[in-house]
């Protein structure tokens, strides 16, 4: 868990300092995750972590999924890593064709584990579940790089999906 | 080249019959990109193909680009091959954030290997190299998993750029 934290913070995706978030909320760290997910060493790092706590934790996985843009890398990553394959579930139909929202091949009755870069209220990841259950998909985990720990875990909880983080906010604000 | 044709028609992602595409014109094959690129194993050896040109080929990469969503998964797994870190391309600033069109991190000078998955009459690479030369990076070669040979190589030549890909219409066809 601290190698991945320290690979962050390495790569410049974990800042300290004070910052004012988009919902304008302040906070003593930001995270740039694009800078990690598009970088292989750090994306490969992620993979393995993510790979061993599917395994340690028993998680059946027949698909993986990432919401478009920034899960997708990581969703690429897993699949690369394990040999499952993957969907992509995006925000909106794309304009100009058929309207799907999940990009990949997908059938009843799979269990699908949801990738995510950042959860903090976990409104993406909740977003996917949703997508996913209507097409008949079992989603039971989400498994993420950071948890911020601003309520999705327990947003999740109440989904009744289990949330499982490389790194929470209580591992990021250890060493300040 | 004949590898992955056959892994694509293996994989469903290439279908042979009369289709009529979105434009209109008639076509003895249909290529369903998202089935091949959704798979890590087909994934896995377009890397490996793509990898084997940029060797061949002498091409100094210093990032890889794809543009999204379509082109994002061969961005990352050939960057997850090379080591090469890699960047993605938004159609439209993202409505909730600053308006960046590039993911990633990019410096004036670099030298930047565009991915596609399928070239047609390139303009999604064209799209890709204009966005990217306004930041002064050089785009001297755009890598395809498939060229349709409908102009796009001519297109991307008049900018300057050489196309190169696994597998064209030609090869496609003829084994018909």
């Amino acid at each position: 868990m601290s190698k991945i934290k320290e690979s962050l913070v390495r790569c410049g995706a974990i800042l300290y300092g004070d910052f004012t978030l988009s919902s304008g909320k302040k906070s003593k760290y930001y995270i740039d995750i694009k800078k990690a997910s598009t970088d292989p060493k750090i994306l490969e790092e992620v993979a393995d972590e993510m790979a061993h706590i599917i395994e340690n934790e028993n998680i059946d996985v027949d698909r993986i999924a990432g919401v478009v843009l920034g899960s997708v890398p990581l969703a690429v990553a897993l699949s690369l890593r394990t040999g499952i394959q993957f969907v992509m579930i995006r925000k909106e139909p794309k304009d100009h064709g058929t309207g799907k929202l999940i990009e990949g091949t997908l059938e009843k009755g799979m269990k699908v584990l949801v990738v995510e870069d950042v959860v903090t209220s976990a409104g993406s990841a909740a977003y996917a579940i949703e997508v996913l259950r209507k097409t008949g998909a079992e989603v039971d985990h989400v498994l993420s790089v950071v948890d911020r720990e601003e309520g999705g875990r327990e947003k999740l909880e109440s989904m009744s999906t289990k949330l499982h983080a490389l790194v929470t906010a209580t591992d990021v604000l250890g060493s300040c």
